[in-house]
C-alpha cells in the first residue's frame, strides 16, 4: 500500500495552469502532486551558430532547481560557477524530447528556449518539466500564428520504478529515495516511443518488469495528453 | 499622471503568502503589483569560517532573476558561469538589511540563508526582496521557539524616484526606465533608516528632492510594517 | 547490407590490452575495431565527503575525448575551462554501472576513480568505457586480495540501434549518424539489466524494436563477458 | 577628538599628481592621506555592443585591490579566479559617477576604460577612486581635442560617518571599522547630488545625520573641485 | 652507475610510431624509454584574430597528462575548470620550438594545432612531446602537397641534468626527481639552439656545467633527427 | 648605437625605494628605466598543504601587470577570470628564484608570498620582479629577528639579447620587440647560476653569443647585488 492511498498504476494529481508569466511568449505552471515547475518559452530569431543559414530552427531547454525547492537546500549553480552534471543530463533530455514535437524546418530559422524552474521537488521533476515545457512551447507556437503549424504532435513523461518488488507509477520522492528501478518514459500522442531512460542502482532488472513500467506509463501519459489538449486545443 | 491610475505616493497592491513552500524553513510569495518573488529562509547549524567559535550567528542572502522574469530573456547565471555585478549588489543590499533586524549574538552560532527569486520583473524587485526576506526570516525564528527572540525588530524597503520632475512612490517598471533619479529606502520598524542609496543617472538630485522622496518612503514603509506584522505576530 | 560486411546482430572486433599503463593499480586499452579507450583504476583511501565514517566505499568515473580521437578536432574540455554536457552524462553512466558490480560495503572506506580517456572515437565509446573500466577495476582489485572480493559480478555494454528501419548492433560512426534510434544496454553476468538508454530523435520507436534491440544487445554483452573473464580469471 | 588631530568635518591632505603613467591617454596618483590610488584612462574606439551604432559613448570603470595595500593581505581575484561582490559595488559606483559628467553624444562612438588601482588602502577608497577617475578622464579628453568639449563637469566624492554618535568626514580605516553609520556622497560642480549612499550597519540613523552628513560632504567636495580645476584648467 | 646501466651521455631507446591515430592530418606516438606521447596536429583553415588578413599562418600546441599517466593520479584540469601553471609554461614552449622550424610566411592563413598528450610519463614528458609535435607536424605538412615547403628544418628536444655532481642525459622520473640542475634543450637541424631552459633548484650552477650538458644535448639531438628523417623523409 | 644611447653592456638606471608600502612586512619599488615593479612581502604562519607538519616554509610569487602599465591596455586577468599563460609561467619563475636565496628549513613552517605588481612595463618587468623580490623579502625577514638566517644569499636577474646581430644588455620595450634571441639570466651573489631561460624565436644562436649574454648578464647583476646590499645590510 503507498503512503498517499494511491494505486500502483495512479497518477498523482497532475494540474496545469497556462499563461502563468507576463512576460514568456508561452508559459505555464505544472503540478505532479507537490512537484511544481514553471515553464517559460522564449522565442528567438536567431539560431546556434551551427545551423546559421540552414532554414531550420532549433528547439533548447534549461533546468534549474530553486535553493529551497529540495528538502535541503540545493547550492546554487550560478555561486558555485557551473551546473551539475544532473542538470546537464536533464536538460539535454528535455531539449531532445521537446524537438521530437516539431518540425524544425517549419520552424524556421528561429530558436525555442525552454526555462524549467523547479519551485518544489518531489520526485519526477524531469518529466513534470517535459510535459510542462510542451504545453509552454506550444501556446508560444500558437501565438505565431504560422501558415504550416511546425507542433507535429504533443510530448509528455512520466517516471515508474520499482520498489520493493513491485511496478509503481510516478514515485514521489520518498518512494524515489527507496526505489530499486527508476524509469523515465517519454512518449508521443502519434504513438511511439522518443526515449527510455531506466536505471536499476540498487537492484537489476528484467524484461517483465520493464514491460510492466512501460504498459502504466504509457496509460498515465495518455492522461496527460488530454490536459495538454485541453489546454492548447481549447 | 501615473499610467495606473495610482497617486504619486500611493503604493501598488502589496501582498504576501506566507509558507509558500513545502521545504523552507520559512518561506512566502510577495508581490508588488506584477512584481513577485518566493523568499525562502534557510538555517544551518553552521556560520561562515570569520565567525567559528564566536558565539554569533550570520544572516546572508542570494538573489536572481528567473530568466523570463524580465521581459527580454536574461541569460541564467549558471550558465554564464558567474554571477553579474548587479546581482552581487543586490544581494549585498539584502544581507545587510536583514542583519539589522537580527541580534547576532541571541541567533548563535547559526547562520540563516535567504533565497530571493524573482519569479516576474516590474520594478522594485530587490525593495520587495527585502520585504518578503524579513518575513520569511521571521517565519524561521518563530519556529525555533528561542528564549531570547532575536528578531529585534522588523524591516522593510521600497523604491522611489523622480520621473518628469515629480517624486513618485514605487516605480513599476515603464516608470523606473524613465527616471530621473532612482533611490531605494530601507527602514526598522523602530523607526529609523538603514539605508539609502540615491542615484540620479540621467540627471542630479537636490536634498529637497531627497527629503521628500524619504517622507514618501517613510510612510509607505509604516504600511508594509503593518502587512508584515499581522502574518509574523497574527 | 553494412558497409563493414558485419551481420545485423554482429560485434566489431573486441580486445581488451591489460595492464596497458605501468602506474595505474589497473588498467586496459579496450578497442571496439576503431574505437580505442584506456581505463585506469586509481585506488584512493579516502572516500567523498558524504561517506565518511560510512565504512563503505565510492566508485567513481571520468570520460575524455582526446582532441583528435574525433574526425573533426574536439576543443580541449581544459582549454574550455568545463566539461561538457554530454561529457557529465557519461561519465555518471559509467560510475553507476560500476557500482552495480561492486560490494561497495566489502570495498570498505575506500574510492576507485576509473579514467576513461578516448584515444580514437568511432561510435560506441562510451559502452567500451564500460567495458574496459570492469576490467581496470577488477585488475585493481584482484591486486589488493580481499578476504570477500568486493567484486560481485561483472558489467558489460553495448550499443544498438535502428538504420533505415533495421535493428543494427555496435553501430561505427557512420552508422550511428544516420540512426533513427540509438540505445545503449548495461548488463551484469548474473543476468539483468542495470541500465537502458533508448532514444529516437529522428524518429520513435516501438516496444517491438526495444525487444529486438534487447536481445541483440543480451547475445552481445555475453560474448564481452567471455573476454572479461579470461583476463579476470585467467 | 580624532586619532588624527582633524577637526570632525576636516578632509585628510588631498594630493593628485597627473600624468603619472608613460601609457595612458590620462592619468593620476590621487591619495587621501595614506590612500593611494593609480587613476588611468583608456580611449578605444569601439563601444559595448549594446551601442553599435548609435553614435554615443560609454564611460566604465574597473576597480581593484593591490594584495598588500590592505593590512592583512586581500587575495588576488585573478587568482579566485572572479570579482568580489564587492568589487563589482564599487566599480560600477564608479562608473555611474563619472557617466555623469560626460556628454555620451558628444564623446562619439567611443569608450573611456577607467581602471582604478588601489596601491594602499586606508579607508575611503571607493570615493577617492571617484575623484582621481575624474582627473584621468578629464585630461584623456583635453588630449583628444575635441569640438565640443564632451566634459561637461566635475565630479567628485567623499565619504562622511557617525562615529561614536559624531558626524565625521572623511574616515580613515581606523575610524571606518568602528562606524555606526557609513555614507559616501557622489557630487557635480554644477552643484547637485548623484549618488548617496548611506549604511547602518551598526546602528539606524535619522534625517537629522543626514544632513549633517550632506553638508559636511558638500564643503569638502567643494574642495575638491578646486584641487581638480588647477590640474584639468590650469 | 645509472640504474638503467645507461652511459651519462646515453639516450633511453626512442620509438616514433607515425600516423598512430586515424582522424588525425598527422600523428605518432613516440616514446622516451616509458615515457609515452600521443601527438597529433590538426590543420585548420583559420588563423588566430591578430593574423587575421595578414597571409600568415599560426602553429600552436597543447599538452595535457592523462590522470594515470603519472604514478600519484594527476588531477584531471577539466574538471578543475583550469589548466596548471605547469602545463601553461610547457604548451608555450612547444608551441614556440615549432615555430622555428615553419615558414609561417609559406604556411598561409591556416593554423596547425598540435596536442600533446601523455599516456605515461617517466621524466621528459616536455622534450619528447616537442620531438614527436614536429614529426605530426611534418606529416601533415607533406600530406597538403606545397609548391613551397613550410616546413624549412626539424626540430627536436631533450633534458639533461646534473645528478650528485654528474651531468646525466635524458633524466627518467627517478633520476630527475633528485636533480640539482634540470635543463631543457631544443636545437634544429640546420644547427642552433631555439632554446634553453637551466634551473637549479637544489643548487647552482656554473658554465662549465652548462657546456658540458649542451654537449651532450646537442649530440643526442643529433640521433633524434635521424629518426625524424627517416620517417619524414622515407 | 641604441636609441637611449647606452653602451651594449650597459644596464638602464636601477632604483630601488625600500618600505615603499606602510603594511606589507617588506615592500620596495624597483625600477629599470622606465619599467616599475611593486614588490610587497607577506609572511603567513601557515604552508601549503604539501608542507604541513614538515618544519619547512615556503616562498611563492604572483604576478601581474597593471592594466596600463602596457602601451596598449592589457585586459584584467580577474575580469577574464583567469590567468595567462605568460603571468603562470613569470610567476612560477620568480618563485623558483626567490627559494634559491633562502633556507626553507630556517625559516620554519611559515610561508612568504611575493607580489610583483608592474606599474608600468618597459621590458624587464620579470627580471625587475626577481631583483625587487629579493629586496621585499630580506626586510620582511629582517624585521622578524631569526636566530639562523634563513636568508643566506642574494638573488637577482637581468635580461639580455640579440639585436640586429648584436649582443645588448637589459633590453628596453623596443629593443625586445624586433630581439632575434631573448635571454634571462638568474644568478645568487655567492657565485653561480639558479636559472637561464634563453629564446630564439626569430633565429637561432649558438654557443658564442650564449656566452657573451651571460658574461654582460654577469657582470651586470654584480651592480644590482650592490644596490641589494647597500639597502639589506645598510
Amino acid at each position: 500500500m503507498r503512503i498517499s492511498g494511491r494505486a500502483n498504476n495512479e497518477l498523482r494529481k497532475v494540474k496545469i495552469i497556462p499563461d502563468f508569466l507576463d512576460h514568456a511568449e508561452g508559459s505555464c505552471l505544472i503540478s505532479f502532486g507537490n512537484t511544481k515547475v514553471i515553464c517559460a518559452a522564449t522565442v528567438e530569431n536567431k539560431v546556434p551558430p551551427f545551423l546559421k543559414g540552414s532554414r531550420t530552427g532549433w528547439i533548447s531547454a534549461e533546468y534549474s532547481l530553486l535553493p529551497r525547492s529540495t528538502n535541503v537546500r540545493t547550492e546554487r549553480e550560478a555561486v558555485k560557477g557551473r551546473q551539475t552534471g544532473r542538470t546537464h543530463e536533464i536538460q539535454r533530455l528535455i531539449g531532445r524530447s521537446l524537438r521530437t514535437a516539431v518540425s524544425l524546418e517549419d520552424l524556421g530559422e528561429r530558436q525555442i528556449k525552454i526555462d524549467c524552474d523547479v519551485i518544489q521537488a518531489d520526485g519526477g521533476t524531469r518529466t513534470a518539466s517535459i510535459c510542462g515545457a510542451c504545453v509552454a512551447m506550444g501556446l508560444a507556437i500558437k501565438k505565431m500564428r504560422f501558415k504550416h503549424n511546425p507542433l507535429k504532435n504533443l510530448v509528455a513523461a512520466v517516471s515508474c520504478g520499482v520498489v520493493d518488488g513491485s511496478v509503481l507509477l510516478d514515485l514521489d520522492f520518498s518512494e524515489d529515495s527507496k526505489a530499486e528501478v527508476d524509469a523515465n518514459f517519454v512518449m508521443v500522442d502519434t504513438g511511439g516511443l522518443v526515449e527510455i531512460q531506466a536505471t536499476g542502482e540498487k537492484s537489476t532488472f528484467n524484461s517483465k518488469q520493464l514491460s510492466e513500467m512501460m504498459e502504466f506509463s504509457r496509460i498515465a501519459i495518455e492522461q496527460i495528453f488530454e490536459i495538454q489538449k485541453e489546454i492548447l486545443l481549447g
